[in-house]
Parts: structure tokens; sequence; C-alpha cells
């Protein structure tokens, strides 16, 4: 059983929130900084288990965290998706017209910037994160300040919600992994999805060859991603995802992509969260 | 032939010095501070081409750049390649401890954080671009500040480079795109190169059947994507490019795509630039 997680961001952050739903049990969080800090967390074994966005609908996939899971040989158990929703919080019984400024994370004072333009007397004021700024107006007990920040956020730090849902692309669903050191024993039975890496080049045909294989062992592809191999010119890393019935199916593929491909690595074998 | 073009920051920048490069005569810049200004820019006809970051070796894909160009229609009509390379800048006969405080892009200061920790003296502080910081030490005399920025920045502004390549990753390629609103004439002999985009559902073997298709046209594949279609569950939006020896088996390609793929879409035909 899982009863510590490293996560990026601190409590009511929306990593805090996916290891709050992922999990059977209640779990305690290392709240970290940064993703090198989320992997340190793991790879020292402070915990056993670390959370961290993979892709979003609005931005695409998050390369960097793909890197980290690849270079560290972590795994990936399971995947969360989340539907990330931006609210003002403050302090109870205030209305707008009393929140003078408004502290967030950058990325987030930018979702929100159509929105501020009809409170022209609200200053917009960069801070590191958005959940902390939650928590520092609860703790210093500060009014006419305002965080942007989930739900689950304004309950912890019992803030009142002044508006819900205020970034300007209202659908941005984003997906994270739980990712550990080694492989868990997930039960084959369990497992109808896959996320897996290999090197092919631009040789006409490799990836479709490759391509050609999964489908014809049944294999859906949900998530296609070529990245350049700086060292090497013309030749691509690729990251897919791919979903099945069968796991004997997956197995199938594998050992056949496996003789094909060059580098050929199961990054995770999991249940797939996405109904 | 193009006199003016909308670049994303100011001059000086790293998208400045593409519009240097990329055209034969000497252009004219709108400098813009967001993409969408850059693409405002071009569709309201204030110039006749546009310069966009579209990929880089460390962070992959801009998504929102290729939601753009395929939003207002434009068309990719060429592509340049650039080293990005971060260096400390500063009024001249200045040494590195005469340098007090370091403004710059917040991602810039990010990359460069390793480089700094020599330097315990310098405090970083967060400035909205690069090249904009490296005008105003010139334009105000400020001695004591460094702006971290491109060699043609320290060029254009007369400032000292006080040290080259300070970035962690040493090698980060950036690939630009020279977008307008209407197909340029380019060649059919010089197009070697193209970017498209379709749509297929995750069902298995629809992405393998279409790359089938490039492979028998002797399309060499450079770069794939997938970005899930929001409004639609299970189906996707592919961006491709290829490279070919001959436009007539491209030219094979679309046509018999045209037919199979949902949305088959070019958005640019031009001459590869990476050799």
């Amino acid at each position: 059983m899982i009863n510590k997680v490293a996560i990026q961001g601190v409590i009511g952050s929306f990593h805090h929130i996916v290891s709050q739903e992922f999990f059977s049990n209640p779990v305690d969080v290392i709240e970290c900084m940064t993703f090198d800090r989320v992997v340190d967390a793991l790879i020292t074994k402070e915990c056993d288990a670390a959370i961290m966005a993979l892709e979003n609908s609005i931005a695409g996939s998050i390369i960097p965290n793909y890197a980290l899971i690849d270079k560290y040989g972590l795994h990936i158990v399971g995947e969360h998706y989340l539907d990330i929703q931006h609210n003002l919080m403050g302090l109870p019984n205030q209305n707008i017209e009393d929140i003078k400024e408004v502290y967030s994370h950058p990325m987030a004072l930018l979702q929100c910037k159509a929105f501020f333009k009809q409170y022209p007397h609200i200053k917009l004021v960069e801070d590191k994160d958005t959940a902390e700024v939650a928590r520092r107006i609860q703790e210093k007990n500060i009014p006419g300040i305002g965080a942007i920040a989930s739900v689950k956020a304004a309950e912890i730090f019992e803030l009142d919600i002044l508006a819900h849902s205020i970034q300007t692309i209202k659908h941005n669903e984003t997906r994270f992994v739980i990712v550990k050191r080694k492989n868990a024993e997930v039960l084959e039975s369990e497992i109808n999805k896959a996320s897996v890496k290999f090197e092919a080049n631009h040789k006409r045909g490799s990836l479709a060859t490759i391509l050609n294989v999964m489908s014809d062992c049944k294999l859906n592809l949900t998530k296609i991603q070529s990245l350049p191999i700086v060292e090497t010119p013309w030749k691509y890393a690729f990251f897919v995802d791919v979903t099945f019935e069968n796991y004997l199916d997956f197995k199938k593929a594998k050992s056949v992509i496996d003789i094909m491909g060059d580098d050929f690595k199961v990054l995770g074998e999991y249940k797939n969260a996405k109904i």
C-alpha cells in the first residue's frame, strides 16, 4: 500500500487532488516545487510513488516530464484525468470589489487574463504557486487579496470562491501519471493500456511498419509524439500510447517490435482511466 | 518581395535573427509581444509575412502556434533552424563582478540558473523580454545591470558579452516557420518538404493506413504529433511533416489521403532547410 507520494506544488494543488482521487486509501504528500524534485524524492526513496502531469488539451505534451521518466527508468503504473478549473478566492465575507490584488502563478494569470479585463481595479501580481497563495491568505489572514486555485484549495484553506471557472478556455483536461521506481504488480487482467518508447529513422515506412505490427496485434493508438534525437540526425524517438482488450495481444506486439525496433522500451503497463 | 515581417519579441531577439537570415533582402520588422499579435499583424495586412517558432529540441512542439496556423488558415512558406544560445551582456568596460542584477524573461533565467550559482552576488529579476532588456541598458546607459540575450542583440545595442552560452543545456535547436496569408508561389521544383494535418480515430490501423500511403508514395516522415480533438472523444488530429525528392510523389499522396482521411489539410509546401 502506498502511504506517501511526491507531488508538484502544495496541498490544494491539482497534483494534490490527483493524489487524493487516485489511491483507494488516503495518502500523505511531499510538496515539491519542481518536477526534478518530484523525481528526486522518488529515487531517493523518500516515497514510493510520484505524480506527474504529462499532457494537457491546451498545450499538448509536457516533454521534459517524458524525458525524466525515460532518463530515470521510472515506471508508469496508472493514469488519472482532471479537468483544470481556475477559481478566484479570498477570505470569507468579501465581494469581488473588495479584492485589490490577485497573486498567482504567471501561467494561471495568463489563462485568466480575459476575466480580469472586467475588473480593472484588480492588480495582477506574479507569484510562485497557485495554491500556496491560498494558504498564505488564510495563515496570515489577509483581506483584499485574491488567489486563483482549485475548489479543493478553497475548501482546505477555508476561503470563499468569488468567481468560478474564470479561465478563458473552459475545457482544459490534464492527464497525470502515477510513477514508481519499479514496475508495480498490476494484475495482467487489469492492464489495458501501455506507454512505450522506440527509436526509428526517417526512412520511409520505418514508423508505419511498427504501427502495422501494433494494428495487426489489435492495439489502438491513443497518442503519438516524435522527438528528434539531438545527437543523431534523422533519427527519432517515438512516444506512443496504446490501448487493448487482451494483455496477450500487447505481449505479442512487444516481442515482435523488440526484434524490429531500436531501443524499444515499455514505460508502463496500466489500467486505462479514460472511459 | 517581402519588405516587412511580424516577429515575436524586439530587434535582437531570435525571431529577429531569423527574419534577417531567411530573406534574401533586408526586411523591416513589426515587434510583437505575443504570438496572437504576430498573427493579427499578418491577417490585418500590416505585413505580408510572419515568423513563428514551432518546436525546439528541449521542449518539443509549441502546440498553440500550430493551433494559430490551423485556425487562421495560414500557409507555411519556409522554415529556418537556429541554435539558441544565451549570453550575459552589459555596458562596455565592466566585468562580471560589476554586475549586481540581471533582468530577463523567466524562461531564460530558468535555463541559465546553473551558471548563476557561481555568482551568488548577482540578483536575478524577471522581466518581460530578453532583447528588450539589452535595449534598455543601452538607451538608459545603466551600469551594473546585465541582460541575457543573443550575440546579435549585443552587437545591435553595443553591449559587451561577459559570458557566452550560459544556458545549462548547450544544444537547443529551434525550428521557425515563415507564414503568409496565401500560399506563396514556391516553384514546384524547389518544394521538397510539406506540413499536413489530418484527423483519424483511434481504431486500430487508421493512422498506419495513412502512413502506409505516405510510405508507398516515397515520403519520409520527419515529425508526427497527435492531439486529441476535445469535442470528439477518441478522435485525433495528427500534425505530420514529410520530406520527398519529387513533388509529384507528394501530389499523389495528397490525392489518395484526401479521399481516405477526414479533414486533410496542407499547412504548407516549402523547401527543406535541414541538410
